[in-house]
């Protein structure tokens, strides 16, 4: 693999209850959007490598809903997560909400943009907001950077794919 | 009529870019419940008494979503407001989304609670969030208040209706 492998930012706000995730990939803006919106495409990369996921529904235009579970397999306990898209804006925005069924009084309102950067690169800004620190604290201290950082660099991997198979 | 007004309170948190607003009415829990949710109840309450509601969509259940325009009869610009149920929990929880058309990067997540009073009362307590203070102020300067407090007086007259005919 000749993938660039760029840092992902996780950054939580001392003034406000949102977590702000910034990572840049070396892909146009529309495959980016492809990627985090066809279902077949985000069951390849999103989450922690050990994981596999699967979407068990995926509307994904205003409107509409998404559910996966997510696993490993051979064990018991997959984590089920479900939410509502709220907005799809191709090829540069996406706002949805998300929950994990093991705590389905915690709900996150998440705004995903894509920038086109020069070279045909994508930087994507993720902001999550909950209504208290409380929250935020707790789901940044769940573990979600592993699967964060694993999830984009699998993300990486596809959209080389991608790039090479157009 | 004998509806007793009940207070509204409309909160500004100084920690977190939420609005929470408080308010009792008269009626058992599953009756308000219903007026949230059934649409044809919704368009009877909902907004300032000078605004008709025209709801263009109403599915609610999670993973849902709903549309309706608000305005004054002959008069052109009604406005119009969208957003996804991400959870319905009859008969005390309500989250959804919530968008004004004319600022749509500003999207709000609202969790409404019933909770149970003596005497076959209800408190109602809403919780939006946004993801700045500055969208929030904007939100709170809008006027909304002349809505909220309109439409709950309206929501007390509907529940006494549903009450004598049950």
């Amino acid at each position: 693999m000749t993938t660039t492998q760029h840092e992902t930012e996780i950054a939580a706000s001392p003034d406000v209850p949102t977590i702000t995730i910034t990572r840049e990939f070396d892909a146009p803006r529309e495959l980016v959007f492809r990627a985090w919106t066809e279902p077949d495409l985000v069951a390849r990369w999103m989450g922690p490598r050990s994981v596999t996921m699967n979407i068990t529904q995926w509307d994904c235009r205003r409107g509409g809903s998404w559910a996966y579970s997510a696993g490993r397999e051979g064990e018991d306990g997959f984590a089920t997560f479900y939410g509502s898209f709220h907005d799809v804006r191709a090829p540069e925005r996406l706002v949805q909400t998300f929950t994990w069924e093991g705590a389905p009084d915690s709900v996150s309102l998440e705004t995903m943009t894509l920038e086109e950067l020069p070279g045909g690169r994508t930087r994507c800004v993720g902001v999550s907001v909950v209504d208290s620190f409380e929250v935020r604290d707790a789901i940044l201290s769940s573990g979600m950077d592993t699967g964060v950082i694993e999830g984009f660099e699998q993300l990486d991997e596809l959209l080389e794919t991608l790039e090479t198979s157009r």
